[in-house]
Protein backbone atom coordinates (compact mmCIF):
# COMPACT_ATOMS: atom_id res chain seq x y z
CA UNK A 1 0.00 0.00 0.00
CA UNK A 2 1.30 3.16 -1.05
CA UNK A 3 0.60 6.63 0.47
CA UNK A 4 0.58 10.13 -1.00
CA UNK A 5 2.45 12.36 0.79
CA UNK A 6 1.12 15.85 -0.05
CA UNK A 7 3.00 18.07 -1.43
CA UNK A 8 3.40 21.77 0.51
CA UNK A 9 2.67 24.17 -1.70
CA UNK A 10 6.23 26.36 -2.40
CA UNK A 11 6.15 29.98 -1.30
CA UNK A 12 9.09 31.71 -0.89
CA UNK A 13 7.22 34.85 0.64
CA UNK A 14 5.05 33.07 2.76
CA UNK A 15 2.69 35.55 4.87
CA UNK A 16 -0.66 36.14 6.53
CA UNK A 17 -0.03 32.52 7.96
CA UNK A 18 1.56 32.27 11.14
CA UNK A 19 1.41 33.85 14.57
CA UNK A 20 4.87 35.27 14.78
CA UNK A 21 6.52 37.92 12.05
CA UNK A 22 9.59 36.86 10.32
CA UNK A 23 11.97 38.95 8.04
CA UNK A 24 12.91 36.52 4.80
CA UNK A 25 15.57 36.89 2.02
CA UNK A 26 14.34 37.97 -0.73
CA UNK A 27 15.08 35.33 -3.57
CA UNK A 28 14.71 37.05 -6.74
CA UNK A 29 16.51 40.24 -8.46
CA UNK A 30 15.77 43.16 -8.37
CA UNK A 31 16.95 44.47 -11.69
CA UNK A 32 16.86 41.89 -14.77
CA UNK A 33 17.97 44.13 -17.17
CA UNK A 34 21.20 46.06 -17.73
CA UNK A 35 22.00 49.25 -19.26
CA UNK A 36 22.16 47.79 -23.17
CA UNK A 37 18.24 47.45 -22.61
CA UNK A 38 16.64 50.62 -22.02
CA UNK A 39 17.43 54.32 -21.31
CA UNK A 40 18.87 53.94 -17.63
CA UNK A 41 22.76 53.65 -17.17
CA UNK A 42 24.79 51.41 -15.54
CA UNK A 43 25.47 53.85 -12.22
CA UNK A 44 21.38 54.33 -11.91
CA UNK A 45 20.67 50.66 -12.34
CA UNK A 46 23.60 49.42 -9.80
CA UNK A 47 21.96 52.28 -7.32
CA UNK A 48 18.51 50.92 -7.85
CA UNK A 49 19.75 47.71 -7.49
CA UNK A 50 20.89 48.69 -3.74
CA UNK A 51 18.55 51.11 -2.76
CA UNK A 52 15.29 49.49 -4.22
CA UNK A 53 14.22 53.07 -6.18
CA UNK A 54 15.13 55.47 -8.33
CA UNK A 55 14.79 59.27 -8.90
CA UNK A 56 13.93 61.00 -12.05
CA UNK A 57 14.32 64.87 -11.73
CA UNK A 58 11.85 65.90 -14.43
CA UNK A 59 10.21 63.01 -16.37
CA UNK A 60 7.91 64.95 -18.38
CA UNK A 61 7.47 68.37 -20.00
CA UNK A 62 5.92 71.66 -18.15
CA UNK A 63 3.14 71.29 -21.03
CA UNK A 64 2.31 68.04 -20.38
CA UNK A 65 2.21 68.63 -16.34
CA UNK A 66 -0.45 71.36 -16.88
CA UNK A 67 -2.61 68.80 -19.13
CA UNK A 68 -2.32 66.14 -16.31
CA UNK A 69 -3.14 68.47 -13.63
CA UNK A 70 -5.94 70.27 -15.80
CA UNK A 71 -7.04 66.54 -15.93
CA UNK A 72 -7.09 65.84 -12.29
CA UNK A 73 -9.05 68.90 -12.27
CA UNK A 74 -11.69 67.38 -14.66
CA UNK A 75 -11.58 64.16 -12.98
CA UNK A 76 -12.01 65.32 -9.74
CA UNK A 77 -15.08 67.77 -10.35
CA UNK A 78 -16.95 64.77 -12.07
CA UNK A 79 -19.63 64.12 -9.92
CA UNK A 80 -20.59 60.96 -12.18
CA UNK A 81 -17.73 59.64 -11.37
CA UNK A 82 -17.54 60.02 -7.68
CA UNK A 83 -20.15 56.90 -7.54
CA UNK A 84 -17.61 54.54 -9.46
CA UNK A 85 -16.61 52.00 -6.95
CA UNK A 86 -12.65 52.26 -8.40
CA UNK A 87 -13.02 55.89 -7.26
CA UNK A 88 -12.18 56.71 -3.26
CA UNK A 89 -14.03 60.18 -2.09
CA UNK A 90 -13.32 61.82 1.07
CA UNK A 91 -16.48 62.10 3.28
CA UNK A 92 -15.86 65.19 4.93
CA UNK A 93 -15.13 67.00 2.21
CA UNK A 94 -16.32 65.26 -0.56
CA UNK A 95 -12.91 65.06 -2.79
CA UNK A 96 -11.79 62.48 -4.72
CA UNK A 97 -8.77 61.19 -3.09
CA UNK A 98 -7.83 58.35 -5.18
CA UNK A 99 -8.79 57.22 -8.57
CA UNK A 100 -7.84 53.18 -9.33
CA UNK A 101 -7.68 52.01 -12.68
CA UNK A 102 -7.11 55.50 -14.06
CA UNK A 103 -5.68 54.51 -17.20
CA UNK A 104 -8.78 53.30 -18.15
CA UNK A 105 -10.87 55.87 -17.08
CA UNK A 106 -8.79 59.03 -18.37
CA UNK A 107 -7.75 58.60 -22.40
CA UNK A 108 -4.98 61.58 -20.67
CA UNK A 109 -3.49 59.00 -17.85
CA UNK A 110 -3.83 55.85 -20.49
CA UNK A 111 -1.73 57.61 -22.63
CA UNK A 112 1.04 58.12 -19.79
CA UNK A 113 0.86 54.09 -18.79
CA UNK A 114 2.09 53.54 -22.11
CA UNK A 115 4.91 56.12 -22.67
CA UNK A 116 7.96 54.90 -23.16
CA UNK A 117 10.02 57.00 -20.79
CA UNK A 118 7.62 54.86 -18.30
CA UNK A 119 7.23 51.55 -19.88
CA UNK A 120 10.76 51.26 -21.44
CA UNK A 121 12.26 51.89 -18.22
CA UNK A 122 10.00 49.66 -16.74
CA UNK A 123 10.96 46.69 -19.44
CA UNK A 124 14.64 47.64 -18.84
CA UNK A 125 14.19 46.52 -14.88
CA UNK A 126 12.33 44.01 -15.38
CA UNK A 127 14.04 42.32 -18.13
CA UNK A 128 10.44 41.58 -20.05
CA UNK A 129 7.73 42.45 -21.71
CA UNK A 130 5.22 44.14 -19.25
CA UNK A 131 1.42 45.09 -18.34
CA UNK A 132 -0.11 47.16 -16.02
CA UNK A 133 -1.15 45.63 -12.60
CA UNK A 134 -2.73 48.59 -11.61
CA UNK A 135 -2.98 52.42 -11.69
CA UNK A 136 -3.72 55.21 -9.35
CA UNK A 137 -4.42 58.72 -9.37
CA UNK A 138 -3.60 60.65 -5.90
CA UNK A 139 -4.51 63.62 -4.78
CA UNK A 140 -3.70 64.66 -1.10
CA UNK A 141 -4.82 68.12 -0.16
CA UNK A 142 -3.28 70.59 1.65
CA UNK A 143 -4.34 70.65 5.61
CA UNK A 144 -5.66 67.45 5.89
CA UNK A 145 -3.33 64.64 4.33
CA UNK A 146 -3.29 61.48 6.33
CA UNK A 147 -0.36 59.64 5.44
CA UNK A 148 -0.12 56.06 5.16
CA UNK A 149 1.73 54.15 7.58
CA UNK A 150 4.85 51.77 6.32
CA UNK A 151 4.25 48.50 4.02
CA UNK A 152 5.54 46.45 1.00
CA UNK A 153 3.39 46.67 -1.86
CA UNK A 154 4.52 43.33 -3.09
CA UNK A 155 3.15 41.47 0.73
CA UNK A 156 -0.57 42.41 -0.61
CA UNK A 157 0.31 41.55 -4.29
CA UNK A 158 1.59 38.44 -3.97
CA UNK A 159 -0.94 37.57 -0.52
CA UNK A 160 -4.25 39.06 -2.01
CA UNK A 161 -3.10 39.52 -5.91
CA UNK A 162 -1.12 36.29 -6.13
CA UNK A 163 2.05 37.95 -7.85
CA UNK A 164 3.95 34.98 -7.60
CA UNK A 165 7.81 36.92 -7.88
CA UNK A 166 9.50 40.14 -6.66
CA UNK A 167 9.45 41.24 -10.50
CA UNK A 168 7.23 44.92 -10.44
CA UNK A 169 8.10 48.08 -10.15
CA UNK A 170 5.55 50.68 -9.19
CA UNK A 171 6.48 54.38 -11.25
CA UNK A 172 5.07 57.56 -9.03
CA UNK A 173 4.59 60.91 -11.41
CA UNK A 174 4.41 63.53 -9.28
CA UNK A 175 2.25 66.58 -10.08
CA UNK A 176 2.73 68.85 -7.30
CA UNK A 177 6.41 69.36 -5.84
CA UNK A 178 7.36 67.03 -3.33
CA UNK A 179 9.30 68.87 -0.46
CA UNK A 180 10.25 67.69 2.92
CA UNK A 181 7.42 69.13 5.02
CA UNK A 182 4.30 67.95 2.49
CA UNK A 183 4.19 64.24 3.37
CA UNK A 184 6.35 63.02 0.83
CA UNK A 185 6.92 59.51 0.44
CA UNK A 186 9.45 58.19 2.58
CA UNK A 187 11.40 54.69 1.65
CA UNK A 188 13.95 52.31 3.61
CA UNK A 189 17.09 52.16 1.41
CA UNK A 190 17.93 48.34 0.46
CA UNK A 191 14.74 47.24 2.66
CA UNK A 192 13.43 45.39 -0.90
CA UNK A 193 16.69 42.84 -0.06
CA UNK A 194 14.16 41.76 3.11
CA UNK A 195 10.60 40.57 3.19
CA UNK A 196 8.85 41.08 6.14
CA UNK A 197 6.20 38.29 6.55
CA UNK A 198 3.47 39.95 8.26
CA UNK A 199 0.65 38.08 10.77
CA UNK A 200 -2.75 37.55 10.62
CA UNK A 201 -5.45 36.15 8.10
CA UNK A 202 -6.71 38.19 5.76
CA UNK A 203 -10.31 38.76 6.04
CA UNK A 204 -13.18 39.29 3.07
CA UNK A 205 -13.61 42.03 1.13
CA UNK A 206 -10.01 43.29 3.10
CA UNK A 207 -9.91 46.05 0.19
CA UNK A 208 -13.01 47.85 1.44
CA UNK A 209 -10.68 48.44 4.76
CA UNK A 210 -9.62 52.29 5.12
CA UNK A 211 -6.15 51.47 4.58
CA UNK A 212 -5.34 53.70 7.93
CA UNK A 213 -7.21 51.02 9.82
CA UNK A 214 -6.04 47.85 8.21
CA UNK A 215 -4.05 45.72 10.63
CA UNK A 216 -3.71 42.73 8.82
CA UNK A 217 -0.79 42.81 5.98
CA UNK A 218 0.88 45.36 7.75
CA UNK A 219 4.33 45.19 8.58
CA UNK A 220 4.87 44.72 12.96
CA UNK A 221 7.17 47.01 14.80
CA UNK A 222 10.01 45.19 16.03
CA UNK A 223 10.50 44.29 11.98
CA UNK A 224 10.32 47.97 11.05
CA UNK A 225 12.27 49.17 13.96
CA UNK A 226 15.04 46.35 12.71
CA UNK A 227 14.81 47.68 8.93
CA UNK A 228 15.09 51.14 9.76
CA UNK A 229 17.92 50.74 11.75
CA UNK A 230 19.99 49.08 9.23
CA UNK A 231 18.71 51.01 6.32
CA UNK A 232 17.60 54.64 7.71
CA UNK A 233 14.88 56.48 6.04
CA UNK A 234 15.15 58.44 2.53
CA UNK A 235 12.25 61.19 2.03
CA UNK A 236 11.96 61.46 -1.59
CA UNK A 237 11.40 65.08 -2.30
CA UNK A 238 11.30 66.51 -6.07
CA UNK A 239 9.94 68.95 -8.46
CA UNK A 240 6.43 68.22 -9.67
CA UNK A 241 7.32 66.33 -13.02
CA UNK A 242 9.63 64.39 -11.92
CA UNK A 243 9.06 61.03 -10.87
CA UNK A 244 10.53 58.06 -8.46
CA UNK A 245 10.29 54.41 -9.64
CA UNK A 246 10.14 51.84 -6.49
CA UNK A 247 10.39 48.56 -6.14
CA UNK A 248 7.50 46.48 -5.46
CA UNK A 249 9.11 45.27 -2.25
CA UNK A 250 10.56 48.37 -0.78
CA UNK A 251 9.48 49.01 2.31
CA UNK A 252 7.65 53.06 2.32
CA UNK A 253 4.91 54.90 4.01
CA UNK A 254 4.33 58.49 4.45
CA UNK A 255 3.86 60.78 7.46
CA UNK A 256 0.77 63.04 7.18
CA UNK A 257 0.36 66.77 5.73
CA UNK A 258 -0.48 69.50 7.50
CA UNK A 259 1.12 72.00 5.47
CA UNK A 260 -1.34 74.07 2.82
CA UNK A 261 0.73 72.33 -0.04
CA UNK A 262 -1.45 69.67 -1.83
CA UNK A 263 0.33 66.59 -2.85
CA UNK A 264 -1.02 64.47 -6.32
CA UNK A 265 0.53 61.81 -7.98
CA UNK A 266 -0.17 59.15 -10.88
CA UNK A 267 1.10 55.93 -10.04
CA UNK A 268 1.45 53.34 -12.61
CA UNK A 269 2.51 49.47 -11.30
CA UNK A 270 4.61 47.44 -14.24
CA UNK A 271 4.67 43.25 -13.31
CA UNK A 272 6.79 41.22 -15.92
CA UNK A 273 4.63 39.17 -18.14
CA UNK A 274 6.57 36.00 -16.92
CA UNK A 275 5.13 36.98 -13.06
CA UNK A 276 1.18 37.05 -14.24
CA UNK A 277 -0.65 37.11 -11.20
CA UNK A 278 -2.02 33.28 -9.97
CA UNK A 279 -4.02 32.62 -7.19
CA UNK A 280 -3.47 34.74 -4.34
CA UNK A 281 -1.34 33.57 -1.58
CA UNK A 282 -3.06 33.98 1.20
CA UNK A 283 -6.45 35.07 0.86
CA UNK A 284 -9.96 33.20 -0.39
CA UNK A 285 -9.82 35.45 -3.46
CA UNK A 286 -7.90 38.04 -5.44
CA UNK A 287 -9.25 41.75 -5.27
CA UNK A 288 -11.41 42.87 -7.64
CA UNK A 289 -9.48 43.39 -10.94
CA UNK A 290 -9.18 47.44 -10.54
CA UNK A 291 -7.14 46.77 -7.94
CA UNK A 292 -4.96 43.88 -9.07
CA UNK A 293 -5.59 43.26 -13.15
CA UNK A 294 -6.05 39.73 -14.43
CA UNK A 295 -5.57 40.89 -17.87
CA UNK A 296 -1.64 40.25 -18.80
CA UNK A 297 -1.52 41.64 -22.38
CA UNK A 298 1.58 43.39 -22.55
CA UNK A 299 2.27 47.42 -23.07
CA UNK A 300 2.59 47.79 -26.71
CA UNK B 1 -23.58 117.03 33.11
CA UNK B 2 -20.65 115.14 31.97
CA UNK B 3 -21.14 111.87 30.55
CA UNK B 4 -18.20 109.12 31.43
CA UNK B 5 -16.89 107.93 28.03
CA UNK B 6 -15.98 104.19 28.13
CA UNK B 7 -12.13 104.08 27.24
CA UNK B 8 -12.05 100.80 24.92
CA UNK B 9 -8.97 98.61 26.15
CA UNK B 10 -5.98 98.98 24.06
CA UNK B 11 -5.69 95.44 23.05
CA UNK B 12 -2.75 95.37 19.40
CA UNK B 13 -3.21 91.91 18.97
CA UNK B 14 -7.22 91.12 19.08
CA UNK B 15 -8.26 87.64 18.79
CA UNK B 16 -11.25 85.36 19.31
CA UNK B 17 -13.39 88.63 19.25
CA UNK B 18 -14.23 88.64 15.58
CA UNK B 19 -16.48 86.39 13.33
CA UNK B 20 -13.39 86.72 10.74
CA UNK B 21 -9.88 86.38 10.79
CA UNK B 22 -6.91 88.90 10.23
CA UNK B 23 -4.04 89.41 9.27
CA UNK B 24 -1.98 92.05 11.57
CA UNK B 25 0.93 93.86 11.67
CA UNK B 26 3.64 92.79 14.53
CA UNK B 27 3.71 95.78 16.84
CA UNK B 28 6.91 94.90 19.00
CA UNK B 29 10.34 94.64 18.16
CA UNK B 30 11.89 90.39 17.83
CA UNK B 31 15.11 91.26 19.66
CA UNK B 32 15.64 93.75 22.08
CA UNK B 33 19.27 93.24 22.86
CA UNK B 34 22.53 93.39 20.76
CA UNK B 35 25.31 91.65 20.35
CA UNK B 36 27.42 93.51 23.48
CA UNK B 37 24.80 92.01 25.83
CA UNK B 38 25.01 88.22 25.58
CA UNK B 39 26.24 85.17 23.85
CA UNK B 40 24.78 85.34 20.34
CA UNK B 41 26.55 86.78 17.87
CA UNK B 42 25.47 89.74 15.40
CA UNK B 43 24.71 88.07 12.39
CA UNK B 44 22.61 85.49 14.02
CA UNK B 45 20.33 87.87 15.89
CA UNK B 46 20.07 89.36 13.06
CA UNK B 47 18.82 86.16 11.37
CA UNK B 48 16.62 85.48 14.41
CA UNK B 49 15.07 88.84 13.65
CA UNK B 50 14.42 88.26 10.51
CA UNK B 51 12.85 84.46 10.81
CA UNK B 52 12.09 84.54 13.84
CA UNK B 53 13.96 81.62 14.82
CA UNK B 54 17.57 80.14 15.34
CA UNK B 55 19.07 76.76 15.54
CA UNK B 56 22.19 75.49 18.11
CA UNK B 57 24.25 72.65 16.33
CA UNK B 58 25.47 71.74 19.94
CA UNK B 59 24.47 73.36 23.38
CA UNK B 60 24.67 70.57 25.87
CA UNK B 61 27.26 67.88 26.44
CA UNK B 62 27.48 64.44 25.73
CA UNK B 63 26.69 63.79 29.29
CA UNK B 64 24.38 66.02 30.00
CA UNK B 65 22.23 64.48 27.07
CA UNK B 66 22.61 61.07 28.81
CA UNK B 67 21.36 62.84 32.01
CA UNK B 68 18.61 64.22 30.76
CA UNK B 69 17.65 61.07 29.02
CA UNK B 70 17.75 59.14 32.07
CA UNK B 71 15.57 61.55 33.78
CA UNK B 72 13.23 61.41 31.29
CA UNK B 73 12.64 57.44 31.12
CA UNK B 74 12.51 57.85 35.30
CA UNK B 75 9.63 60.13 34.90
CA UNK B 76 8.44 58.21 32.54
CA UNK B 77 7.84 55.09 34.89
CA UNK B 78 6.68 57.46 38.15
CA UNK B 79 3.49 56.02 38.46
CA UNK B 80 2.62 58.06 41.04
CA UNK B 81 3.33 60.66 38.83
CA UNK B 82 1.18 59.77 36.37
CA UNK B 83 -1.77 61.25 38.61
CA UNK B 84 -0.18 64.63 38.87
CA UNK B 85 -3.02 67.07 36.78
CA UNK B 86 0.61 68.34 34.85
CA UNK B 87 1.63 64.78 33.54
CA UNK B 88 -0.45 64.17 29.98
CA UNK B 89 -0.49 60.29 29.47
CA UNK B 90 -1.41 58.51 26.43
CA UNK B 91 -4.36 56.26 27.27
CA UNK B 92 -4.38 53.70 25.01
CA UNK B 93 -0.02 52.83 26.03
CA UNK B 94 -0.10 54.48 29.07
CA UNK B 95 2.88 56.15 28.27
CA UNK B 96 3.67 59.42 29.36
CA UNK B 97 4.14 62.44 26.60
CA UNK B 98 4.12 65.36 28.52
CA UNK B 99 4.99 66.83 31.72
CA UNK B 100 4.29 70.27 32.38
CA UNK B 101 6.32 72.79 34.95
CA UNK B 102 8.84 70.03 34.68
CA UNK B 103 11.30 72.58 35.82
CA UNK B 104 9.27 72.25 39.33
CA UNK B 105 9.07 68.57 39.20
CA UNK B 106 12.15 67.64 38.31
CA UNK B 107 15.56 69.44 39.69
CA UNK B 108 17.46 67.78 36.90
CA UNK B 109 15.20 69.74 34.51
CA UNK B 110 15.25 72.78 36.97
CA UNK B 111 19.07 72.83 36.65
CA UNK B 112 18.91 73.10 32.43
CA UNK B 113 15.93 75.72 33.29
CA UNK B 114 18.22 78.27 34.86
CA UNK B 115 21.49 77.25 33.01
CA UNK B 116 23.40 80.12 31.61
CA UNK B 117 23.57 78.83 28.09
CA UNK B 118 19.60 79.09 27.81
CA UNK B 119 19.13 81.70 30.25
CA UNK B 120 21.73 84.48 29.19
CA UNK B 121 20.21 84.04 25.28
CA UNK B 122 16.87 84.72 26.42
CA UNK B 123 17.89 87.60 28.35
CA UNK B 124 19.99 88.94 25.32
CA UNK B 125 16.98 89.00 22.93
CA UNK B 126 14.24 89.98 25.55
CA UNK B 127 16.49 92.70 26.89
CA UNK B 128 15.85 92.75 30.16
CA UNK B 129 15.25 90.11 33.26
CA UNK B 130 13.35 87.18 32.47
CA UNK B 131 10.92 84.86 34.33
CA UNK B 132 9.43 81.06 33.23
CA UNK B 133 6.59 81.55 31.69
CA UNK B 134 6.10 77.57 30.86
CA UNK B 135 8.35 74.59 30.77
CA UNK B 136 7.21 71.55 28.96
CA UNK B 137 9.00 67.62 29.20
CA UNK B 138 7.77 66.23 25.86
CA UNK B 139 8.19 62.41 24.60
CA UNK B 140 6.75 61.89 21.27
CA UNK B 141 7.32 57.93 20.49
CA UNK B 142 8.31 56.25 17.53
CA UNK B 143 5.25 54.76 15.37
CA UNK B 144 2.32 56.68 16.42
CA UNK B 145 3.52 60.72 16.90
CA UNK B 146 0.56 62.73 16.12
CA UNK B 147 2.13 65.92 15.71
CA UNK B 148 0.44 69.50 16.46
CA UNK B 149 -1.55 71.70 13.69
CA UNK B 150 -0.04 75.32 12.96
CA UNK B 151 0.06 77.58 16.13
CA UNK B 152 0.86 81.20 16.97
CA UNK B 153 2.06 80.33 20.77
CA UNK B 154 1.44 83.96 21.37
CA UNK B 155 -1.91 83.37 20.29
CA UNK B 156 -2.90 81.18 23.19
CA UNK B 157 -0.06 83.65 25.61
CA UNK B 158 -2.23 86.54 24.84
CA UNK B 159 -5.87 85.32 24.61
CA UNK B 160 -5.67 83.38 27.87
CA UNK B 161 -2.87 83.69 30.07
CA UNK B 162 -2.82 87.20 29.27
CA UNK B 163 0.36 88.01 28.07
CA UNK B 164 0.39 91.19 26.75
CA UNK B 165 3.28 91.80 24.44
CA UNK B 166 5.56 89.44 21.77
CA UNK B 167 8.38 89.64 24.19
CA UNK B 168 8.77 85.58 25.11
CA UNK B 169 10.88 82.88 24.01
CA UNK B 170 10.71 79.64 24.04
CA UNK B 171 13.52 76.95 24.17
CA UNK B 172 13.41 73.43 23.11
CA UNK B 173 16.10 71.62 23.13
CA UNK B 174 16.57 68.11 21.92
CA UNK B 175 16.78 64.64 23.89
CA UNK B 176 16.88 63.04 20.31
CA UNK B 177 17.62 63.18 17.04
CA UNK B 178 15.30 64.98 14.83
CA UNK B 179 15.40 63.65 11.43
CA UNK B 180 13.49 65.11 8.57
CA UNK B 181 11.27 62.25 8.94
CA UNK B 182 10.13 61.69 12.33
CA UNK B 183 8.14 64.73 12.82
CA UNK B 184 10.25 67.50 13.32
CA UNK B 185 9.08 70.85 14.25
CA UNK B 186 8.54 73.21 11.19
CA UNK B 187 8.23 76.92 10.93
CA UNK B 188 7.50 79.13 8.46
CA UNK B 189 10.35 81.85 8.67
CA UNK B 190 9.33 85.20 9.16
CA UNK B 191 6.00 84.53 10.00
CA UNK B 192 6.40 85.90 13.21
CA UNK B 193 6.22 89.88 12.02
CA UNK B 194 2.08 88.74 11.31
CA UNK B 195 -0.31 88.18 13.59
CA UNK B 196 -2.98 85.87 12.73
CA UNK B 197 -6.14 87.17 14.59
CA UNK B 198 -8.50 84.11 15.21
CA UNK B 199 -11.96 83.55 15.46
CA UNK B 200 -14.19 81.87 18.55
CA UNK B 201 -14.99 82.66 21.89
CA UNK B 202 -12.40 80.71 24.37
CA UNK B 203 -14.76 78.09 26.07
CA UNK B 204 -14.08 77.33 29.91
CA UNK B 205 -11.26 74.76 30.84
CA UNK B 206 -10.22 74.81 27.19
CA UNK B 207 -6.85 74.00 27.85
CA UNK B 208 -8.39 70.61 28.90
CA UNK B 209 -9.30 70.16 25.27
CA UNK B 210 -6.99 67.42 23.56
CA UNK B 211 -4.84 69.77 21.24
CA UNK B 212 -5.48 68.18 17.75
CA UNK B 213 -9.36 68.57 18.59
CA UNK B 214 -9.08 72.54 19.74
CA UNK B 215 -10.82 74.65 17.21
CA UNK B 216 -10.36 78.07 19.02
CA UNK B 217 -7.05 79.70 18.77
CA UNK B 218 -5.98 78.00 15.55
CA UNK B 219 -5.18 79.80 12.52
CA UNK B 220 -7.73 79.88 9.72
CA UNK B 221 -6.25 77.47 6.64
CA UNK B 222 -6.56 80.85 4.48
CA UNK B 223 -4.40 82.97 6.69
CA UNK B 224 -1.81 79.79 7.01
CA UNK B 225 -2.03 79.43 2.95
CA UNK B 226 -0.90 83.33 2.59
CA UNK B 227 1.88 83.14 4.95
CA UNK B 228 3.31 79.96 3.71
CA UNK B 229 3.63 81.23 0.24
CA UNK B 230 5.05 84.05 1.48
CA UNK B 231 7.60 82.77 4.15
CA UNK B 232 7.70 78.96 3.03
CA UNK B 233 8.68 75.85 5.33
CA UNK B 234 11.75 75.35 6.96
CA UNK B 235 12.19 71.45 8.96
CA UNK B 236 13.99 72.19 11.97
CA UNK B 237 16.50 68.95 12.18
CA UNK B 238 19.03 68.48 13.99
CA UNK B 239 21.46 66.45 16.71
CA UNK B 240 19.97 65.19 20.10
CA UNK B 241 21.83 67.68 22.20
CA UNK B 242 21.28 71.06 20.19
CA UNK B 243 18.42 73.17 20.59
CA UNK B 244 16.23 76.24 18.52
CA UNK B 245 14.77 79.28 19.40
CA UNK B 246 11.29 80.07 18.61
CA UNK B 247 9.99 83.81 18.86
CA UNK B 248 6.68 83.19 20.83
CA UNK B 249 4.82 84.73 17.39
CA UNK B 250 6.64 82.14 14.99
CA UNK B 251 3.89 79.97 13.24
CA UNK B 252 4.59 76.63 13.48
CA UNK B 253 3.59 73.11 13.98
CA UNK B 254 4.97 69.25 13.29
CA UNK B 255 3.55 66.14 11.04
CA UNK B 256 2.84 63.02 12.20
CA UNK B 257 5.57 60.06 13.26
CA UNK B 258 5.08 56.80 11.77
CA UNK B 259 8.89 55.84 12.18
CA UNK B 260 10.45 54.06 14.87
CA UNK B 261 12.30 57.10 16.16
CA UNK B 262 11.01 59.09 19.51
CA UNK B 263 11.56 62.92 19.21
CA UNK B 264 11.92 63.93 22.89
CA UNK B 265 13.06 67.61 24.03
CA UNK B 266 12.26 69.71 26.76
CA UNK B 267 10.62 73.28 26.44
CA UNK B 268 11.54 76.40 28.23
CA UNK B 269 9.47 79.74 27.82
CA UNK B 270 11.31 82.69 29.10
CA UNK B 271 8.97 85.44 29.56
CA UNK B 272 10.48 89.46 30.13
CA UNK B 273 10.10 90.66 33.60
CA UNK B 274 8.71 93.90 31.80
CA UNK B 275 5.73 91.56 29.80
CA UNK B 276 4.23 90.04 33.06
CA UNK B 277 1.03 88.36 32.40
CA UNK B 278 -2.12 90.57 33.23
CA UNK B 279 -5.97 89.48 32.85
CA UNK B 280 -6.70 86.84 30.16
CA UNK B 281 -7.23 89.21 26.69
CA UNK B 282 -9.77 86.67 25.29
CA UNK B 283 -10.99 84.23 28.18
CA UNK B 284 -12.98 84.14 31.18
CA UNK B 285 -9.92 83.35 33.65
CA UNK B 286 -6.29 82.71 33.40
CA UNK B 287 -5.25 78.98 32.06
CA UNK B 288 -3.56 76.55 35.96
CA UNK B 289 -0.66 78.72 36.60
CA UNK B 290 1.69 74.97 35.62
CA UNK B 291 0.67 76.15 31.62
CA UNK B 292 1.08 80.13 32.14
CA UNK B 293 2.96 81.32 35.44
CA UNK B 294 1.97 83.93 37.73
CA UNK B 295 5.21 84.30 39.86
CA UNK B 296 7.04 86.68 38.15
CA UNK B 297 10.56 86.05 40.12
CA UNK B 298 13.43 86.71 37.74
CA UNK B 299 15.58 83.72 36.70
CA UNK B 300 18.96 84.00 38.87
Amino acid sequence: MTSKIEQPTMDDYPTRKEQTPALLYRKDPAVYGDAASGPIDTETLASYDAKGYLQIESLITRDELEAYRAELARIGSDDELKKDERVVVDQASDEVRSVFEVHRISPVFAELARDPRLVDRARQILGSDVYIHQSRLNHEPGFSGTGAFWNSDFETWHAEDGMPRMRAVGFSVALDDAHGHNGSPMVMPGSHRTFVSCVGETPGDHYREPPKQQEIGTPDQNSLSILAEQHGIDVLTGPAGGAHILDANCMHGSSGNITPFPRSNVFVVYNSVENACEAPFAASEPRPRYLGSRDFTPVE
